[in-house]
């Protein structure tokens, strides 16, 4: 649906006067940063929370994921109301569409993280330039992008205060504070909340934003392997929230040295996968951070011997990313397309009249459309109806599509003649006809099947698009028809920078490596690094990347 | 127990070599800034999450609510572990205790709010100079406040960027854009987040902080009618939060023009009162923006006869400042007194073997202990149980007190023999023996009345603080009683002004309106200001305040 002139029905004949508008270009100066912002498509819309407006255009993308994945992921955020670019530079709006994706993943990770015996708290937005300088590497890792407050109304500061870009050392002065006995241990926190980086990469809704939301966890416990066991139980959920919410594949594994968060032990990682642009992307990260910031911040306990120790901490992330990364796997050309398992709504309802159906007829349609829809509420299912008079049954299948919907239910005469609906899946346009009595049991059955039928669908995208080498041309060939590569390794950061360099193209990034995965074929002895020559240690995925 | 030497019991015989350690002060550098810390109690605490360690100090409150009600205040808030203060003067810690209160605070505002049709969002922390500037009134009110972020790095913005103070300027240049037709209305947004405005009054844990958390509702609708129901609508799920979920009584009103919310065509409230203190303190208020701020951003809808109208909008908020209120009104000198719905949990089980005890008849015990627990969660009630050895029963009484639980259920020898438990009430201190058969229905009743009672008792206590008051002696009076005064008020801000003024003793500020009663006694033609002798036009609440 590249041409949205054919692709859009026409508002039926009794669409009233101020029917959809045609979207307007963004006013420029408020809506549109300068750098950023490509096809919007944003425009007014008509229509109680409907999307960019019918007439003969505004439905429908204009740009292809295939042939301009970049245009085409900019217009769809924000055609699909996810999005909306703000006047801040590399700031966006999540609107309620987006916020309601996020509450379930948050309600879905807050509930299994609380089980783990994690407890939510609030810490502050500022932070002192003394306590941000306390851990060197840290530091340096986040100082270019941390954002100053130096003025309050008219009067300046006594001393600037950095606004958050991770709290490590917004909490790591308290947990010393808090930690005295092996019994205070563990303590384990977590906090949802927003963060600034002043970041200069291209900003990208969702995937790249100067503010984002996440939830930071920190955690602290008396010995090295409780940590390292904890470490490994968040990457499962951060697995689970990737393969089992968002349906999208994931890789996990370890963080080159030269890739892992900046004071940390060592950075685990799901990393997912975009096909049409052949980079990879960081999904979510568990930390080890040893005992580097216990030393720093003198977190100590007092084992049974009286001893002092460090303690062994973790912080772990995973933030609004992670609906870019969904969007970026299942949409299409038609719009977004949702895991029933994080779809704000999961069905919509259309009962389709024609002119000709009698006024009793259409009212006996309206009723079994709310006795259809409250016995799926009854079943859980997050279900919408559009009984709009104003606008075609084809303009409103456009519309839903374009929000992600993953199954459409219609609801025509011969369906009411039939005592039973047609259904139609977002995901493959697959259609099935219901019989009334099995509604309540069939479509969450449905709904299961889309989750599943989505994620093995991007599992074997991704899977075909890992290249095994052992050579720099066999390398160089897999990025060259945007895969990753999976290949021996010597792990050393100068090869790492080495390869960066020598892979970037005129038009291209270079790549770095993604993770060391944890699963990864056998390495014999005697294996060469594919760069180097010289003994592999391990297998590492790289790839381009976001 | 203000004398905490005497108050606590000493740790068992069979507490460990790292028995609870006295608390230290605050590292003063980190922990306590200058101006607003006092007498925190905070310290160094032992026993998987306990408070202030145990011997012969630390649990217990130095300070009484009645003698030194600010003191008591700051020691509370820390040595119950709701609170830490933080090293940016005016910010503090949430920690879990408070955090878990915040979280069911949300959870019941925000299931309400979508059910009346509002829908979560999420709109930038940073607004631009000239967005900000757009309606006068509002930035005025603000402006002095206002944090400004100037430098990322270790450069210099091109020009300085807000941080929100609240979101009327950051949402509405949006609002203009989505609102076009009737149909976009009405559009209720809602959004939880954090929100920083610089004060410069005293500031206190919960009540007054630089950085807060709050909800912000920003709604636009077609008509004044519309809008003005949803005001009351939600002042009264604001009414709601504080009367049937903190058991907090508080009064409805409109505020005057001079207290009212900048920029708003009116502000209503509901106003709770700390008798301790005599002071009110706004509890939540819900502003009718009337057309203000559609005109300054220009949102406009096109009404059925194609004319263009200013949508007529609201806002309004409720934060993390409802829970310092609900403290204020119910703690008492061991501590916390938590309402048992916003309790994070609210009944503890505690085992009480003798040292005679014989280790299987322990083990029964503690089974018990595990079969109890389970009937009560299985009820939905919140239950911790401390069977931990090292700490004698009455130190737990001593902490769990602290912490505010609505009930204790004790299990001792002699309640094996007779198959029930002692329960004993936070609030009341009285006692009550529930046969095990009657666990799971007898305390969920219990805890239901502690409820009910703890709201009626701080009802009674409010109300015997108001006086009418007709003249400027008795309004006086008053005051000095730390009493309200409802006063016969000819409503104008001269007037207000000057009795702020008059009202100002050495030891005490000013008094101010806190609203105008919705419900109030008749007032009579004739009736005169208590001031200035006018005709009176309304009932005035007036009183001291934070």
């Amino acid at each position: 649906m590249t041409n949205p002139e054919e692709a859009i029905a026409a508002p039926a004949a009794d669409a009233p006067a101020e029917a959809p508008k045609a979207p307007k270009a963004p006013k420029e100066k408020k809506e549109k940063p300068k750098k950023e912002a490509k096809a919007e498509g944003e425009g007014k819309k008509s229509g109680g929370g409907a999307a960019a407006g019918g007439e003969s255009k505004g439905l429908g993308l204009r740009n292809s994921k295939k042939d301009n994945f970049g245009d085409w992921y900019s217009e769809l955020v924000v055609a699909s109301e996810l999005i909306s670019y703000y006047d801040v530079s590399g700031c966006y709006i999540l609107r309620p569409w987006a916020y309601a994706m996020w509450e379930v993943v948050q309600g879905w990770f807050d509930q299994r993280i609380k089980k783990l015996g994690v407890q939510n708290s609030y810490f502050p937005l500022f932070i002192t330039e003394d306590v941000l300088n306390t851990e060197k590497d840290h530091v340096e890792g986040f100082a270019p992008e941390v954002a100053w407050v130096t003025k309050y109304g008219n009067s300046t500061m006594e001393k600037p205060i950095a606004i958050r870009p991770t709290s490590e050392t917004v909490m790591y002065p308290y947990f010393s504070q808090w930690i005295r006995s092996h019994r205070d241990l563990p303590l384990r926190l977590n906090q949802w909340t927003n963060v600034v980086r002043w970041e200069f990469k291209y900003p990208t809704p969702f995937i790249r934003s100067r503010e984002f939301l996440w939830q930071e966890g920190h955690t602290a416990f008396a010995t090295q392997e409780e940590a390292e066991r904890e470490v490994l139980d968040i990457l499962e959920l951060y697995r689970g929230v990737y393969e089992d919410l968002l349906a999208v594949p994931v890789t996990k594994g370890k963080k080159s040295k030269k890739e892992q968060f900046a004071g940390a032990f060592y950075t685990t990682t799901v990393e997912a996968y975009i096909p049409e642009t052949g980079r990879g992307i960081q999904g979510a990260t568990s930390h080890c951070l040893g005992q580097n910031f216990s030393k720093m911040f003198n977190i100590t306990y007092e084992d049974d011997d009286r001893q002092k120790q460090h303690v062994w901490q973790n912080s772990w992330g995973l933030t609004t990313r992670s609906l870019g990364v969904m969007i970026m796997t299942h949409a299409d050309d038609k719009g977004l397309v949702l895991p029933p398992r994080v779809a704000p709504k999961q069905v919509v309802l259309i009962p389709i009249p024609k002119a000709s159906t009698a006024p009793e007829a259409v009212q006996a349609m309206l009723d079994k459309v709310d006795e259809l829809t409250k016995a799926l509420e009854d079943k859980g299912v997050r279900v919408v109806t559009d009984t709009r008079s104003n606008y075609t049954p084809g303009w409103k299948y456009n519309h839903w599509e374009l929000k992600g919907l993953p199954l459409r239910v219609e609801l025509g005469p011969k369906d009411m003649d039939n005592a039973a609906v047609m259904t139609c899946r977002r995901d493959t346009g697959a259609k099935e006809v219901v019989p009334w009595a099995d509604v309540a049991t069939r479509i969450p059955e449905l709904l299961e099947t889309i989750q599943a039928d989505m994620f093995a669908a991007a599992k074997s995208r991704t899977a075909n698009c890992t290249e095994t080498c052992h050579s720099w041309e066999e390398f160089m060939a897999a990025l060259g028809n945007k895969h990753m590569a999976l290949t021996p390794w010597a792990d050393e950061e100068e090869i790492e920078e080495e390869v960066k360099k020598k892979s970037t193209t005129p038009d291209a990034m270079g790549a770095k490596t993604l993770c060391l995965p944890f699963e990864a074929p056998p390495l014999p002895e005697g294996t060469k690094c594919f760069y180097s020559g010289k003994p592999a240690k391990n297998w590492a995925l790289w790839g381009r990347s976001y």
